[in-house]
This record gives C-alpha cells, sequence and structure tokens, in this order.
C-alpha cells in the first residue's frame, strides 16, 4: 500500500470510527451470537492475493460489528470502564505509525523522556506525596505499565528482592532460597482476581483477610496476621491495599495499614486501578489518605481517565529495588539521577515498549486539568442520578455507600427476586450489568462507563431495570407467558449469566462468599 | 471533542503520518539530543486549559521528533526491525477507539474468535505442526501476547506447572515447595537477555550453555549438563531454544535438542522472535526443522511480519497447563474443545487485552500470503546486497553465516579498526548499526529493518561504512583533523556507542565474551 492509498484509507477508518461511536447508542450493546459464530464468516486460511483495504474496512461491520460487545455504548455499565477519546486513539495511530520502541533512552530519547515527564504531570495532578515522582531528587519515580495486575505483580517482585536483601543482612546464615520460601503476602477478601494471581506467579502465597462491613481492609486486622505468620516463623513481605475494590468499590484503610507496613518493613502496594483517576478531583482525595506509607502506586488511566487500553500508571517510591529485580546484570545501582534519565527496560517485565506516554500527553493536553475533572465529576453525578432512582423506589436497595460512579443495587427480600431481574435484563440485551454478591446477598453492578452517558442514558437504564422489576413482582399473566418463551426459545440468557457471574466472580474474587447461581 | 472536529483532527493526523513517513529518507536516523532536551521545550505540568488539537499536533514535530530514533528510517540497521505497515496502524487505530477488551469470550465474543481464528491463519501459513493449532481436535493454540520476552517467562510458568505436577505424582512425599526449588532451566549463551529475565522473574536458575562455532546450541551439550544435574539431584524443567539468535541470527539445533527434551519430559520452548516470520517461505523452513518436539513455540510478527508493536505470536501445544498455571481457581479443565472458546485471561499475566487480531487480520488479508512472502524475500535480497559488498571489499570480513536479514561484518585484523569505524558511523548519524562482539572480536550488526528499504539505501549504507574505513585506512590529514574536530566537540558520539554497546550486550547476552570498550 502506497502512501496515497494510506491517506485514503486512513482518512475512511476515520469516518468509519465516527459514524460508529455516533450510532453507538443505536447498536445492542450485548451481541447477539453463539460461540463459533466467526468461523462461518470468514474463511479458515488467509488469501493467496492481497485484498483491497474497501473490502477489508467493510468487512468490520460486517464480520467484526455483530461479535462485539460495545465497551463504550452508553448503555454499558459492565466491569468497569475501558477508556477512549478521541485524542488518545488519535496519539495511539501516531504511535503506532512511527514504532519507536524506548527500551532505553537510546534507543528512542524522546519515548523515556515523555514518559517521564508524563509521569510527573499525572502524579502532580493526583495529588501523589512527591515522593513519587521523577523530578524530586529521591530514587522515586513513574512508569508506564501495560495494566493494574502487571504492576501488582511487579510489586510484588521489587518487594521480594527488598525483604530478600534485608533478611540476607539479618541473617547472613540464612540462604536465598530459604528466605524466599518463607516470604507471604496479604491482601483483602475483596481484593480483584489479579492479585492472587500475582502471588501465583510470584509464588508467593497471597492470604486474603476479611474486610469490614464498609468491604475495606483494616489495620487491626492486617496486625493481627502478620504477628500470627510472623510467629509462625514466616517473613511478612508484601501487602496489596485497593482503592476501589472490583466488587463495591470500597476503599481500604491506608492510614491504618500504612504505619503497620512501614513499621513492619512490608512492601505496601496500592491498587487504585479504577478510582486512581477520581483523584483528579480535590474532593476525592481523602479516600487516598494514607498514600505517603506506601511504597508503590497503581492507576489505569486506561479505565477512567480516557486515556486507551492500554496505560496502567504505576509510582514507586525507590525505584531501585525495581531495578535490581528486573536487571539481569544484577548490578546494584547508585542512583545518580542528575541528569540521568530512566532505562525502563529494568522497570517492567518485557523488553519491547512502545511509546505510549504520547497518549497521556494528547490528552492531558486536550482536556487540560480541568476537563479531567470536569469528566469525572460528570460521570460520578450521573451515578448519583442512578442511585437516586434507586432510593425513590421501595423495591430495591442500595447494597454499599456509592462513592464513585459504580451503583451496587438489589431486589429487596431473598435474592431470586434480583437473579431474576438479570436473567430479563440479560435476555433483552438493552443494557449490560453484571451480577455480584457480598455476605450471600446477590446484587447488580451498575457503572457509569462510556464518556458518552448523559443523563437520558441513566433514565433509559432506570426505566429497564424498573420496568423488568414490574413484571416480576406484578406479573400480567399473558404479557408474561409471551416474554418467558422469548427467553426459553433462545438458550443465551442462562448460558451468558452463568458466564457472567462465573467472570465476575473470578475477576473480583468474591468466589468464597458467592451462592451457587444456577 | 466531538465527533466532527475528530474528523478533522484524525484526517490531519493521517496526513502527518503519511508525510511522516514519506521524509523518514530524509530525516536524520539518530536524532541530536542530550540526555533531559525535552524538559526545555514542554512545561512540567499539565495545561490548566484545554489545548487545541492543531496546537498539539504540531507539537509532535515541534516536540517530539527532535527527540526520536527514527526505528524506521531505511537507514535504520540496528537491533531487529519493529514493524509499521500502513494496513496494521489503521487496525490499531480501530481497535483502539473501539475499546473492546476480551478477557473471556462473554466481554467481547468477536475478540476471542477473531484471535482464535488469526492464530490459526498464522500458523497453517508459518507450516507449523498441526498440533499447535486451535482448529485440530487436540489442546493445542494459539495466543497474543505482549513480546518474546513475556512467551518466554509464560512458557517457563507451564512447564514448572507440569513438571511440578508430575514430580508430585511420582514422589508423592515430595512437598510442592522442595520441587520447586530443584527446578532448572537452560538456553545458550546466545539468547537474548529475555530468556534470562524469565529465570529470575519465575526464581529457576537458567543455565547458559556454551553454543557451538556457528553459535548454535547442540544436543549433546544440552544432554551433558542435563544429566550432570540429574546426578545433583536438580530436575530439568525448561528448555529455551532460540530460532535466529539476536546476536548472529542463529539457529539452535531443534533436531537434536527435541528429543532430548521430550526423552526427559523437559517442556522446550521456541523463541523465533526474529525469524520466525521467514518461515511464510518455504524456502527457510529447513531452519526449524525439529519444531514438531517443541512443547510451545514464539515470533513476533510486530519484528518482520509488518504487524506493528505488540503482537507477540505464541503456540502451545497443550493449553491446559497454561490455563492451570494462570487460572486462580486452580481447577483442573477438562479438555472439551467442541463448541468452546478459549478464556484468553487465562494465557497470559495480565487480566485485560487489547482486540489486537484485528491488525493481524488486517495485515494477512491486505498483504495475502504472497504479498507476506514477497516482502521476506525482498529483506533478504536487500541483505544479500549489501552482504555482496561486504564480501567483494577485501578490507572487509563477514564474521557468521547470513541467513537472513542480518550482517555480521567487521574490519579485519584486531579490533581496533572495527571500534573506530563504529565511532565515526555514530558520530556522522547517516545510519544506525550497533556493536556486538562474538568470541573476542568485535563486529558491527547490520539489519534490514524498514519496509521502506531499497536498492539505493544499502548502496548508501555501503558508501557511508566504504568511507569511513578509507578515512580509518587512508588518513587524508587535513580532512581528517576536520572530521575528527567535529567528533570531538560533541560529547555524544562517546556516550552514545558506549551505551549502544551496553545495550546490546544487555539484551543479547553475551556480555561474558564482550571485551571492555572504553
Amino acid at each position: 500500500m502506497d502512501t496515497d492509498e494510506f491517506r485514503e484509507f486512513g482518512k475512511a477508518a476515520v469516518d468509519y470510527l465516527a459514524d460508529y461511536t455516533d450510532t453507538l447508542r443505536e447498536r445492542p450493546v450485548i451481541p447477539n451470537v453463539e460461540p463459533g459464530y466467526l468461523g462461518r464468516l470468514i474463511p479458515d486460511e488467509a488469501p493467496e492475493k492481497p485484498e483491497s483495504w474497501q473490502e477489508v474496512l467493510g468487512d468490520v461491520e460486517r464480520v467484526i460489528m455483530p461479535g462485539m460487545t460495545h465497551w463504550n455504548s452508553p448503555q454499558f455499565h459492565g466491569y468497569f470502564p475501558s477508556a477512549v477519546s478521541y485524542p488518545s486513539v488519535v496519539a495511539e495511530m501516531l504511535s503506532a505509525g512511527i514504532g519507536c520502541l524506548g527500551f532505553s533512552w537510546m534507543t528512542s530519547p524522546v519515548c523515556t523522556e515523555l514518559e517521564v515527564t508524563m509521569m510527573n504531570w499525572l502524579g502532580k495532578m493526583l495529588g501523589l506525596p512527591e515522593q513519587f515522582l521523577n523530578c524530586t531528587k529521591g530514587p522515586g519515580g513513574g512508569v508506564i505499565q501495560s495494566s493494574a495486575s502487571v504492576a501488582t505483580f511487579v510489586g510484588l517482585l521489587a518487594a521480594k528482592e527488598r525483604t530478600t536483601r534485608r533478611m540476607m543482612k539479618l541473617h547472613p546464615d540464612w540462604s536465598e532460597a530459604d528466605i524466599k520460601a518463607k516470604l507471604i503476602a496479604y491482601t483483602s477478601d475483596q481484593a480483584n482476581s489479579s492479585v492472587e494471581k500475582a502471588g501465583l506467579l510470584g509464588s508467593m502465597p497471597m492470604r486474603h483477610l476479611p474486610s469490614d462491613e464498609h468491604c475495606r481492609l483494616r489495620g487491626s486486622t492486617l496486625l493481627e496476621a502478620i504477628e500470627k505468620d510472623e510467629r509462625e516463623g514466616l517473613i511478612p513481605c508484601y501487602v496489596v491495599a485497593t482503592l476501589g475494590t472490583t466488587g463495591t468499590c470500597a476503599h481500604d484503610c491506608l492510614e491504618e495499614l500504612g504505619p503497620i507496613c512501614n513499621d513492619k518493613n512490608v512492601w505496601l502496594h496500592v491498587d487504585a486501578a479504577y478510582a486512581g483517576a477520581a483523584f483528579v478531583c480535590p474532593e476525592f482525595r481523602h479516600l487516598m489518605s494514607g498514600v505517603e506509607f506506601a511504597d508503590s502506586f497503581d492507576f489505569n488511566p486506561h479505565k477512567w481517565l480516557l486515556v486507551n487500553f492500554d496505560c496502567s500508571a504505576m509510582w514507586v517510591k525507590d525505584s531501585r529495588y525495581l531495578v535490581e529485580a528486573f536487571n539481569v546484570d544484577r548490578i546494584y545501582l547508585a542512583h545518580e539521577k542528575e541528569g540521568q534519565q530512566p532505562d525502563y527496560r529494568h522497570w517492567q517485565i518485557p523488553l519491547g515498549r512502545r511509546f505510549r506516554a504520547l497518549k497521556l500527553w494528547f490528552v492531558m493536553r486536550m482536556y487540560g486539568v480541568q476537563g479531567l475533572q470536569n469528566y469525572i465529576r460528570h460521570t460520578v453525578n450521573l451515578a448519583k442520578q442512578f442511585e437516586g432512582y434507586i432510593r425513590n423506589d421501595d423495591r430495591f436497595e442500595i447494597v454499599t455507600e456509592v462513592t464513585m460512579a459504580l451503583v451496587c443495587f438489589r431486589m429487596k427480600g431473598d435474592n431470586s427476586n434480583t437473579r431474576e431481574l438479570l436473567d430479563k435484563l440479560l435476555a433483552r440485551r438493552k443494557i449490560y450489568v453484571i451480577a455480584a454478591t457480598y455476605r450471600e446477598k446477590l446484587f447488580i453492578r451498575f457503572v457509569v462507563c462510556s464518556s458518552l452517558c448523559e443523563a437520558r442514558d441513566m433514565e433509559f437504564a432506570w426505566k429497564e431495570v424498573s420496568e423488568r422489576a414490574t413484571e416480576i413482582l406484578n406479573p400480567v399473566p399473558q404479557q408474561d407467558v409471551a416474554v418467558m418463551s422469548a427467553i426459553e426459545s433462545s438458550k443465551e440468557p442462562a448460558t451468558n449469566i452463568a458466564t457472567m457471574i462465573k467472570d465476575l466472580k473470578i475477576e473480583h474474587g468474591l468466589k468464597e462468599k458467592a451462592p451457587k447461581i444456577s
């Protein structure tokens, strides 16, 4: 393809994307396909000869869209958001088209330097303690990782490095293997499944400590667990506290956990994957109070800050432990930041790295701090609007306090009505919500996800929920039979809800508490 | 930004990228900046108010380009390529703009299904044994990872899972921790640094076995090492064989290594990060003969197959070990592929995953199998052209056989002339080549990287190399003084070459053999 053809093709794709976004509200948010649908639409081998861009672009609508779950539809209220914004999309295209790899300063100076600067901009915008920033004298700094899961794992490896070094100094007669076999990590029973996975990958047992009635991990619970383990000869190494849990957007009590971690020399990692974005607004920062005790902090601009996936922003107070954990040269690097730039290949698992800082630069400049604050507040207000509908209707109850843009609600009484409501919502495919459970109660998670969401979308979702509740509580025989037969004629709703509940349980780690849903 | 503004902005960015590509040949491939240059060009905080897209896009040229190493310049011959093609760039933009996350089938059916199908297309195109493909009955299948480093690490975790299970069955009295502490991995001294890193991250010692005079790992070397370790009570678990090493593009002898691994129940992972792309051409497939013994195979379409970073294609013969290593539910999944789709979140480290299969779909369709074959052959022919210049000049020698598009050459004699040549080339910034060493000999790696490369670029590079050699061997005092003073007036060349050599040593793990270069 020559450049002239690319100009045509690229612009047609821009128009396609613009049209797609403009029609998102009208597209069914959940696709109506069975597993294996794609095999009937495309051949099972690559073509021998080239096809035209017109054919391929046309097939996006014909082949791709029927199987698409529209994460940026204003009717998508599942999981947490997958951010998209036009500035970010354009930056992604430019980054792809330039194709530089910034694994060291030399391999593309701007790739490293823009990342350093953007992580400073972003850290300041969030009000992070300055020890985390690269622009201060100390060994702190920020780096873009691919996801919060990866950041949790990277934190674990750095923690392992730090603790192992410390214990080897304290006990020169202990072997490195013996020390590593005794390391132990902690998180709450509300932590994302990726925290458990980090423990699994890093061969460090991860204790899931019970959260309090507001789903928060408390200091006393952690202290008790640490002391018990210490008595048994284990070595507490790593704590993952969550700000904005996947289940209910709860915030662990950093002010209680932090001093314990510092006192016990345990690495405190803060996983603020979703909630972190809200800290661009000063009125939410009380929820991260105690962050100054943390050793590392991560949040996903690719969730709620208009930067498309992937872009997970991680800061550490002392980058030397990271570098030591990852540097295959295993040389202890003195910290001489003056005039030096970080070698980001030693801050991450892979060697190669894309120019993702460009997305942050485009988004922060084209929205400005105020624009991003407005965006967060707008989203939170929409959630409040939806919460209001629920609170004003006696048939429903709010499960946990709504702090950000996640509303957890259910139908009053036992779980059967909520379960039926979920079945009906999924069968109709008008809105995408997902199920979760807390303390035996089945509830519905409703997240304001899409940047396209407006007041009318909250009304739409509420109308959909409310009408289904009416069908459940006041069944009109004729109508009900029709609806039920529509449901039963399709095998998908049952599959869907089972899959969705399984997905969510896996994702937010509530599996032990989840009642069996058949 | 509204949709209409995006149409303008997106199209302006398409034009910018087209212009950038059209002017790549004229841009200096290596930037002329000092560390910290960016701080003088942009503010140290994000703007309060939004800026216009015109300002931001304009700053790409003013701020970004001066610090850019142009990986897709036809004068870039360092490392291995970072692929770019127009179809891939457009697919990347669409994927970003749609923003779906396919961590399970349900979260976007097409995201999983297109990946399954594209990995089948690609596997067939490479002539991989069909046990690796998802379209056969067995438990094999392909998945897109973010990089070859990650794939190596993922393979290690799956190997650990398989060996641990097997040993626990064989020795029910051994503890899991004891077994894991005895596991051991092997690779050659030519393996990429990421292989060492995988061992480090996965807490499995990685032995770097000596390669033969053609830089290949041989069966007898592996067998000897395995048997020695077995005698000492260790448990051989994982072998990483490289097809196309970073240093010299050597190919380990899979036909020798494979039967040993199978016999010893050791997981054999093939890292064909660079070379894998060449197997779309049947005439290169003899270099992967023995691949049928492998348990996993990975190569990077984002290197030499026109798919932009990231897109690393990994296949496994038995995906159940992967799923077990990553599934936090720890449930042994029976293999019931009929009608089922893989849950890719259990095939990788992070939870979230982008819709990268779209890039493969666009590239394979718009080039066709023949187009991709032509592209590989074109690149290899250009390398042959460059090799011819070197071979026809008595001042130079070829270091290792040229099998693909990497030419390893040096000036005859001790290392001093080659070192001076490298200094001169870097000081002039006309072409980007990097240094490497093998068996005490310093040499220059010249890779045909950019898809823009033509015969005239080989001539250009050769002229640059040849003229510098003439300056070294036949110094004309006046002229030489001028050149030398130009070099000395800048502090960067010295920094650059030291950094580059360090980078490369770190990357391809030749550090033990590298002579000190000051």
